[in-house]
C-alpha cells in the first residue's frame, strides 16, 4: 500500500462542483481565490464510474500544470443527498446515483483526502467564508436552479443533520395536495419553484393559451416542447404576458416557502441564488414582498435578504475551502 | 440600590410555565426533580402587570415554605415569541402581550436573576436534560395544543435564532391559500392542527352534518358552540364518525408538516407532545404514516419519532434547569 503524506499547509486545494449537466473543478488558494477553473459536461448517462474518470482527469490537469506546488485535499459538492461522514452519495435523482461511495473511489484514484458534501452546502460554505455570509453566525441559503436546495449555518457552522441532508428546503410541503415532486411527495417547494417544474407549467399554459405568449413561443422556435425555465425568464424580461404571470406566481410561492423557513429558523441572513433567482426579473423583490406578508414580525425584524455574491464560483470555492478545513487529518491508502 | 447575592450553588431553582389560561410554578432541584408545584389561572385579561403579581405571589409561597434553602435563579417559559437576550416577550397573541419586559419586571419584584424563553423551548430544554432527549445532539420538538409550537436542538444546544423565535413550526405554510391563521398568514400548520383550528372546523362540520356526529354533539351538551378540540378527541375515542374523520385529517396534515421539518433539519429525534397529540387517538401513528410517505428516505433513515416523556411537567422542569444553566452570572439590582 502506498500512502501519500500531505504537506502541513497545502498551497492549494481543489474544489469540484458536480452537477447533473456539468462538472466544474477549480484550483483554489488558501484565501479562496480561484487560480484556475475547468468545466466539462458530466456525461451522467455513462454511470458514476465514468463520471469519476472525468473528474480524475480534471484533477490530473491541475497536477500536471504545476507539479511543484503542494496540493491539499479535494472537496466535492454533489447535487444530491450526501452522507458526508461516510463519503457516500445517498441519492442524486438528477445523476441517477444511489448509495455511491464517491469518496472511496476518488481517494483510490488520486491518493489525496477527499471531503464530500451537498452542492448547496458547498455554495453556502463558500458564501460564509468568502462571500456575503462572512462573519454571520446564523444564516440560511436557498438556491433555486433545476432543483431547489438549501443549507443552514448555526453558530457559524454548517448544519449537516444526522445523515448529512439538512437544508432540503426544496422538499418542504407548500401545498398539501399540490403537484407531484421528483422526490415522490406532492406540493413541495421545488414542484413550484424548481426549473423543471416551471418549464412544465409553462408548457401546459402555452399549449392552452398560445396567443398570450407570443414571445415565449418565438424564443422556443415555435416548439412548445423546447420551452425551458431559462426561456421563461428571458420572455418575461421582454414583456411576454404569460411568462410575466409565471414569474409572479413563482415569486409568490417562493415567498411562502421562505416565510416557513424564516419562521422555523429565525436566521439573521437569507442568501438567495441559483439560475432561477438570477434569470427571473424581479423574482427576489416579489418573493420578499410575500415573505413580508407571511412571516412573523419578530422573525422578520432581524432578517436581511441578500443575493449570493460569489455567483457561479461559490460551489467550487466552498468545496475547496471545506476540504481544507475538514479533510486535512485523514490519511489515504491507495492500491499499490 | 439593593443587590441580592446568589449562593454559588443554589439548592433549588424555580421554573414557571406561563400559558394563556394557567400559570404553573415549581420548585425544582438540581437534578430536575419537582419538590413542589403550584398552579393557578393566568387571569390574562387583567393585563401583564396583574399576571406578574400572580407569578410573584407564587414565587413568594416557595420562599415562605422553606426560607432556609438557597433558591437560585428563576426560569420562565412564555407562550409567545420571546426575545431571551433582552428578556422581552415580543408577541404573545393568546395573552395579548406585545413587547412586555417581563424579565425586568420580575427581577425588580423578586431580586433574583430571571431567564425567559418560549414555552416550547422550555419544554424541549426539559426533555433534553431530563427526558426523552437526553444525550441526543440533534432533535426537534413539535407541540400541538391550542397553538402549535416547536423547538430545535443542534449540537446539544437549544437553537434560539437571531431574535429568539426559532422553532415556530406552527407557522410554516402547509397550504399556500389555506385557511387564515392567528398570525395573519394563511395555511399555516397551526391553522390545521392547532386546537382552536380543529374546534373551528369541527363546529362547521357538525353544523353541516349533525346526524354524522351524534356523540360529539352529545358531549357538547347539544350546543355546537361548545365543541372543543378536547371533545373531538373524546368523541373520536368513542367512535364518532365525524370526529374520527377529523382526527385522520389532522394527523395527515401534521404528517405533511413533520415531513417538511424532517427534510429541512434532518434530526435524529422528533419529540411530539401537547394536548392534541395526547388527546387524539392514534394521531402519532397517522402522522408518522404520512411522514413516512412524504419525507426523503435519507432523512427518514436516522429518525426516531417519540412521545414527550415529562408530559405536563416538562415546561416547569425545563424552565428551572434553563435558569440554572443560563441565568446564574447576572447580578440583579432592585429598587431601594
Amino acid at each position: 500500500m502506498q500512502t501519500r503524506t500531505l504537506p502541513a499547509e497545502a498551497t492549494y486545494t481543489i474544489g469540484i462542483d458536480l452537477g447533473a449537466t456539468k462538472i466544474e473543478a477549480a484550483l483554489v488558494d488558501s484565501k479562496g481565490c480561484i487560480v484556475e477553473k475547468l468545466r466539462t459536461p458530466t456525461e451522467a448517462p455513462g454511470g458514476p464510474d465514468h463520471v469519476i474518470e472525468i473528474a480524475v482527469s480534471m484533477i490530473s490537469t491541475f497536477f500536471l500544470r504545476d507539479a511543484s506546488s503542494p496540493v491539499g485535499p479535494i472537496g466535492v459538492g454533489v447535487a444530491g443527498q450526501v452522507d458526508s461522514d461516510n463519503g457516500v452519495v445517498r441519492r442524486a435523482p438528477n445523476l441517477d446515483w444511489r448509495d455511491f461511495p464517491i469518496r472511496e473511489r476518488l481517494e483510490a484514484a488520486v491518493r489525496l483526502p477527499v471531503a464530500v458534501l451537498n452542492d448547496v452546502q458547498a455554495i453556502t460554505y463558500g458564501e460564509c467564508r468568502r462571500g456575503v455570509g462572512r462573519g454571520i453566525s446564523n444564516l440560511v441559503c436557498v438556491f433555486a436552479g433545476t432543483g431547489v436546495g438549501g443549507a443552514v449555518v448555526i453558530g457559524g457552522k454548517l448544519l449537516r443533520g444526522s445523515s448529512g441532508t439538512a437544508g432540503e428546503f426544496g422538499h418542504m410541503t407548500i401545498e398539501r395536495d399540490g403537484p407531484p415532486c421528483s422526490c415522490g411527495n406532492r406540493g413541495c417547494l421545488e414542484a413550484f419553484v424548481g426549473g423543471w417544474a416551471i418549464a412544465q407549467r409553462a408548457r401546459q399554459k402555452v399549449a392552452a393559451e398560445p396567443t398570450r405568449s407570443a414571445e415565449l413561443l418565438r424564443l422556443a422556435g415555435g416548439d412548445v416542447a423546447k420551452i425551458s425555465a431559462a426561456l421563461v425568464g428571458q420572455a418575461a424580461t421582454q414583456g411576454d404576458a404569460l411568462a410575466r404571470a409565471l414569474v409572479e406566481e413563482t415569486g409568490a410561492t417562493l415567498g411562502a416557502g421562505l416565510a416557513a423557513i424564516v419562521n422555523a429558523l429565525n436566521p439573521e441572513l437569507l442568501i438567495l441564488g441559483g439560475g432561477i433567482i438570477e434569470g427571473f426579473p424581479d423574482l427576489i423583490e416579489i418573493a420578499q414582498r410575500e415573505l413580508g406578508r407571511r412571516a412573523l414580525a419578530s422573525a422578520l425584524k432581524p432578517l436581511r435578504v441578500v443575493r449570493s455574491k460569489l455567483g457561479a464560483d461559490a460551489g467550487v470555492i466552498g468545496a475547496a475551502l471545506f476540504a481544507r478545513e475538514n479533510a486535512r487529518e485523514r490519511k489515504i491508502s491507495g492500491p499499490e
